[in-house]
């Protein structure tokens, strides 16, 4: 019954009808239950709204006697009647969606006007000029919105007769002016849409009410949509209210207020109005609006009817609201409430403060922060008041703001780096680059996506990042950088914006990150009701003792090759790959043991005795080599230019096409699914016998010094449980042979990354052989799916996305139907064998909000996560816990 | 108690008792049994053998108890004693592991024998000569396989006294000279060991036993037991029997003979024996033997008994026999029987002749024949009897045998192979050398696995290829080819075995394919029992045409793109790439869409209106281009020669830029999982449309000439459900425009290949879109496991299942815990959904016998395999049938 209702007296609903009502409409009737000063009004409900579409764009039969019926309460209530010549009432007609979607749909303000009741008005208000006017905006407003006609074209006429008069502003212009205008607006309305302006009320709003619902799928609302993830099946209501008017003279006014200060969080009503104004004057930004507090002087009464209205508000929806209010010859009208957007430093404070408040739990605060957005308070960010100079967009690729000086090369990033702030401005970057990424505020790329060398190496640094710029033409030699017609050159500044993409000209004015008490008392309530452990990934002793200081409680993935791309390292490690023996290797790899060791005791040390999981070396072995095209063109050139024996640079030939060799024969294919990870230790084992070495002697040393040490070796890549029974027996052996050397016990793990659809599947054989799995979501997405990172991304991942044929990136957010069904398959599998097993998850995913919530479910241990996320991790973990516990109730 | 006894004697045992007693001493025991002379002895158990070795190498404490009262028995029963200095008895003491492994561990016979036993034989045989002729050869034998002295020392004395003698052939030594020789072998014994001559007989029994079990784990017996897939820890039985003596006079003989002729399966007795002769002379070869027919006339009475013999064993053992005799002194003695090895050939007539003899039942004549041996019979092969010139040997790439003159460019094979057989030898192929490849018998590449250009194409001709022959080195400039000293040059001829991978010098003496009246009565017989339909894979009507005669009941997969690569259409199918617009693609693809037309016209006119389900466009594009580093160095090379505008050649260097930037925008890291399949299709729609129409055209055009068509359209490597439903409604809707342009009605599928972990995890979404799964096991095992298998075959697969870190290569057979789990849970998903889903194979497994019942297993409705495995998967598919009804039995 209810739900073929399709027009609801504001009495007659209530806050929780959002999906019928819409959030406007369920605010307006919460309110108005609460007795609060509210026009009446009535919703058309969102079921209209998709009868309508369904209907090829026609309303439902019998919608409009429905509207008869309501309008008929609303006149009772008011004493005016719509169209009526001596006591018109008017209303707005207003576009109200589930989801607030400001400024995407269409509004009708003034409706009911026509040339009998414009009369009428002017009997009711003793004020022509206000009429005339009303009347004015109301034919322009129709016209453009529900006819289409430009509005630049009124206003073009509005604008001749004030030039006419020599004024500038609208309040300027006299009554029987403004008649004239009503009158030319007419015939404009005419000759623009071949028919006459419609002088009937119910006309009007039938139309109006049309058009509203029209708007739900013009092109910015749906691009809205899109991007809000709000679905295009939801519909929106139709609310029409009776008009009250906050120009009617020096005793009316409009504003707007929140209960709470939404920048800061602050308990204090914050807000701002303007006397003798409608809401649209204070849009358009010609007087300027007085605070909220200088109300209290000027009109106590009200500011105290106000006041009151806001703390019962706060109270009855236990959150900061965002209050319309309209004050109509010294009466207050509430014309909408809705819960106040707020900064991620607001939210954290008023979560934190109405939990001490006791106006909400402390779940409930928990409940209240949105995790992803603590990234704003862990980096510097860019004022959100500040007017941009936006030059272009590349990828978010590393949160964070910075500005600094454009330089082109890394080692002037060196260098101007340690007197100025400086950004470093590359087409790509590789290994060579990470002396001046360190140096620098943040990195710029015009190329390489999310996952390209400068975005993953500036998200383990915290520094912020755009990558894959496309817009963005770098001349390296000419040290300039084009975006259309702007050239910059080098020592210029420009800022970037690692959490949006933006890049910006100038020096753009940054808020500091800050953990203020309020942040850390609210994790340190997730961390009371979080199940999930929270790890971080670290590859370096700077980046553990990050993470350590953000709360981690162990480090889930060291990377243990990352620290050979190092300037002083990589050398040795190319003369280790290219060694033809394994005698060969084994020379190289006695002058990597100690820097490796160096580096374990380090993270060892950073950790303070907390868990450290470290992946044996991973990638193929080709990728610290020079790139075969690059070697190639080197050779073909050097040849085409007559090289030959003899000549002074046949060696460098010969070394050339040695080396060429040597990457030739390593080349693949497809090398993520080549030799690599446990592969390649299989094959080579004396690497991973060296890195293991490197381990047990790190974590004798540090724990001799006293400190705890616990030790977790994860194998890579493995596929089938004999590789890890291969690997385990001969690197535990070396584990052991280093605590007997040293006359050492020490508690250590085995364990395994699970990154392979058939690790997951046959995920108990392999539990047999590690005491503990940590999901490598990553390379199991893409085995899962069969996409490439690096390809995908690029190539249709974004049309898949944009098609809807995806509705989130899976590298981004886990897929639960795919990749979340094998980890639910490999947890349960691995149970049954040992259920005492340690589960976590390592990949990016780890970070991520949703997926953290998926883990919690499929019930891991733990998620790690880069350090810079660790917090975020924490607040996502408790929601998961808070959730779960939620559902159980149901 | 009974898995405690270690020593059995032969009456105790029977032939079920391989596993403990081997499978000689099981059929020892057996034969027994049955009252067969079968001169008596015991058998050691496998256990034993096992103890053995768990014990460090020493025999088990009171074995030698144990043996002596089996000796006792089999003493009293001949009435000799071992060691006796007046009648003697002798033994042999051999292996008998519970797989027959010939040749492979060792024997020792005449054991018992020493200065006293010597003169109880002279006594007991009247035959000093035969005597000292035993105690030679045991004396041998003993120091050669216990004591592993080398046997060319003891020739070599022996040579000296023949030399002294003037005589070539040992019978024509007399008795004092072999005592002499007897007494020299006896010094250089002591000489070698250090150690005396045991002459206590049960020391040398000891002795012996003990060489045996050694010489389970001799080199050639493990390479062996690697080779054939049998297991380390099964052990090898001792049998310890009564000696019987062939070499005792005219009326003595030994020889080995088959119940029926093991290679063709006539139904005749077919041998050859040596009268006055031990076994070991048989094998010199230095008399030449008889025909076992011979011996009717020769010895009717004997020969009687044995005829009775020999068909007492095959009814008893209801298979042909290979049976082993001796005649001792007009008595004859069986020593060994075992089920007969034979060719592929004679299974098949053997298992047709005995179900059609009653002798077994037709389920069992189709359990008898293994479905991988029929491949010699659907391929010319050499004459296994011939002596061959193995040059070297590369990869088994394709089946099949032939011989021809070498040639080494694909142009001089389409010329030189229209007037002789022609074999081409490349270092690799590419799509350029196709036309040569068909002009010519077989095809031998230097490089490439089992999965290169050449060796798919090959598999899809039929053509015989031995690929990836590292050992050769060509030169194709000097029309050579190498291997190590051996130099060959075009014209020469040489033979190619595409089934073992051997090269041979040569032309080789071949054995037609041939399809025997038996082979046909089996396939039949196979066909009214299996469960699982077969279709071929075949991308052309004349792979179509051969499927077809091979008995495929439809195409599972037709590769649309194998079309484009021949030379006339490939320029076709660069411009359609390279075009810049839709609009340019659309120009290139009208041309091809007459071409594709006329092939989908040619395959539903062979297939003679059995199902065809064709596969849309699947690699990446760039597949169609050439090699970037190609076009680099042609650039590179052309700048360093100076080339600027102005040159003659500075157009082709644009060309080549241009050329070059479009492979570079294309190149991927990962192309196996890149912008390929469905990916392809939904970025650039146009292709697939333009291969549905004229699918749909096709169909069209044959069914109006009377005959059905079923086209299935297969939408390849979906791994979500929205991009299957995109392109099924996409295409579904050219196709039905086709149809109703044409005033047509057809019955028509579309479905899908299952080849990506998440599309087999989310199968219940995807059968909504899906009238049938194929599920693509080549790809499937790639992502499951995270191997690429181009990259894989190389780099670590081969070492993998030499480590036995895998049984098997999960390319050729699918990995049943991994693959078959997620076939498994794909397919139990799907059925839920749409219970009458169509379900099948195309990926190369589903021509691999154990694959084909897994298949079965899982419940697929068919298998696709190429055209020549057709045959071997009705096969396969009815023995998994017959082997699931007998499970269910159980």
């Amino acid at each position: 019954m209810s739900s073929t209702k399709r027009v609801w007296l504001f009495q007659e609903g209530d806050a929780k009808m959002k999906d019928l009502l819409g959030g406007k409409g369920a605010n307006l009737a919460e309110m108005t239950n609460l007795g609060l000063p509210v026009p009446p009004g009535f919703t058309i409900t969102t079921a209209v709204c998709n009868e309508y579409y369904a209907n090829d764009k026609k309303l439902p039969q019998g919608l409009m006697d429905d509207i008869k019926k309501a309008l008929k309460h609303v006149e009772e209530n008011m004493g005016k009647k719509l169209g009526d010549p001596n006591n018109p009432l008017l209303v707005s007609v207003r576009s109200g969606a589930k989801f607030s979607m400001p400024g995407m749909m269409d509004t009708i303000l003034n409706l009911g006007l026509n040339e009998k009741s414009v009369q009428g008005l002017i009997k009711q208000t003793g004020n022509e000029r206000f009429a005339y006017d009303a009347n004015r905006r109301f034919i322009m407003m129709f016209a453009n919105i529900v006819m289409e006609v430009e509005r630049r074209k009124f206003e073009a006429i509005f604008d001749e007769y004030k030039a006419k008069l020599g004024v500038k502003q609208d309040t300027e212009v006299d009554a029987n002016t403004l008649k004239s205008v009503c009158t030319e607006f007419l015939a404009l309305y005419l000759k623009e849409t071949g028919s006459g302006f419609p002088s009937d009320p119910m006309v009007q709003l039938q139309m109006a009410i049309e058009a509203v619902f029209r708007s739900w799928m013009n092109d910015r609302a749906i691009v809205y949509r899109n991007r809000e993830k709000i679905a295009h099946d939801l519909g929106t209501a139709v609310n029409v209210q009776s008009m009250v008017f906050g120009n009617m003279g020096d005793d009316s006014g409009t504003g707007v207020a929140f209960t709470r200060d939404m920048a800061t969080g602050e308990n204090v009503m914050y807000g701002e109005y303007l006397m003798n104004a409608q809401g649209e004057d204070v849009v358009a930004g010609i007087r300027t609006p007085m605070p909220i507090s200088s109300l209290k002087e000027q009109n106590p009464a009200i500011y105290k009817q106000f006041d009151e209205i806001a703390k019962k508000l706060e109270q009855h929806y236990t959150d900061a609201m965002d209050l319309e209010f309209t004050i109509e010859k010294n009466r207050l009208f509430i014309l909408q409430c809705r819960v106040g957007k707020r900064t991620a430093g607001a939210a954290v404070k008023i979560a934190v403060d109405m939990a001490n408040e006791g106006l909400i739990s402390k779940d409930e605060a928990i409940h209240r922060v949105k995790p992803s957005d603590l990234d704003q308070l862990l980096h510097p960010h860019i004022d959100p008041k500040a007017n941009l100079d936006v030059l272009t967009k590349g990828l978010p690729a590393s949160p964070g703001a910075a500005f600094g000086m454009i330089v082109f090369e890394s080692t002037d990033a060196a260098i101007k780096g340690l007197t100025n702030p400086v950004v470093l401005v590359r087409p790509e970057t590789n290994p060579d680059d990470i002396r001046g990424m360190v140096a620098s505020k943040g990195v710029l790329t015009a190329r390489g996506g999310m996952t390209s060398h400068a975005a993953v190496v500036a998200r383990g640094f915290g520094l912020p990042c755009v990558a894959g710029c496309e817009s963005l033409v770098i001349d390296e030699s000419a040290k300039t950088m084009t975006v259309g017609d702007v050239v910059l050159t080098e020592g210029d500044y420009i800022s970037i914006d690692g959490s949006t993409g933006r890049v910006i000209l100038g020096k753009a004015p940054l808020i500091d990150a800050e953990i203020t008490a309020e942040f850390k008392t609210l994790l340190e309530w997730a961390d009371s009701v979080r199940k999930l452990g929270v790890r971080a990934n670290a590859d370096n002793p700077k980046d553990a003792k990050n993470a350590f200081e953000f709360g981690a409680e162990g480090i889930g993935l060291c990377r243990t090759e990352h620290m050979f791309f190092e300037k002083d390292r990589l050398p040795i490690v190319q003369d280790m790959i290219l060694g033809e023996t394994e005698a060969d290797r084994r020379v190289a790899l006695n002058k990597l043991l100690p820097v490796q060791q160096g580096d374990f005791e380090g993270i060892f040390e950073a950790m303070q005795g907390k868990p450290v999981t470290i992946r044996l070396i991973d990638p193929p072995l080709h990728e610290f080599l020079p790139k075969y095209e690059d070697v190639l063109a080197r050779i073909v050139d050097l040849k085409a230019r007559g090289v030959a024996p003899g000549c002074p640079a046949y060696e460098l030939l010969e070394k050339q096409e040695t080396l060429l060799e040597a990457i030739e024969s390593m080349r693949e294919q497809n090398p993520m699914l080549g030799l690599r990870g446990c592969r390649l230790s299989i094959i080579f084992p004396e690497i991973v016998e060296m890195q293991v070495r490197a381990i047990f002697q790190a974590a004798v040393k540090v724990s001799k010094s006293g400190m705890e040490v616990h030790p977790e070796i994860m194998i890579p890549l493995v596929s089938h449980v004999n590789e890890l029974k291969f690997l385990r027996d001969k690197l535990e052996g070396v584990a052991k042979q280093v605590l007997a050397e040293q006359g050492v016990t020490m508690d250590y793990k085995f364990g395994t990354m699970i990154e392979i659809p058939r690790a997951a599947l046959t995920s108990d054989e392999i539990a047999e052989y590690a005491e503990f799995f940590s999901f490598g979501t990553n390379d199991l997405t893409q085995t899962t799916f069969g996409f490439s990172r690096d390809d995908a991304e690029g190539k249709f991942l974004q049309k898949y996305i944009s098609m809807k044929l995806l509705s989130v990136n899976p590298f981004e957010s886990l897929d639960e139907k795919g990749v979340g069904k094998l980890m639910k398959i490999a947890v349960s599998q691995a149970k049954e064998v040992r259920p005492e097993i340690k589960l976590g998850i390592c990949g990016e995913h780890g970070g991520d909000p949703a997926s953290i919530t998926l883990c919690h479910k499929i019930g891991l241990n733990y998620v790690s996560c880069s350090p810079f996320r660790v917090p975020i991790a924490r607040l996502a973990a408790a929601q998961a816990s808070i959730e779960s516990v939620g559902e159980k109730d149901k």
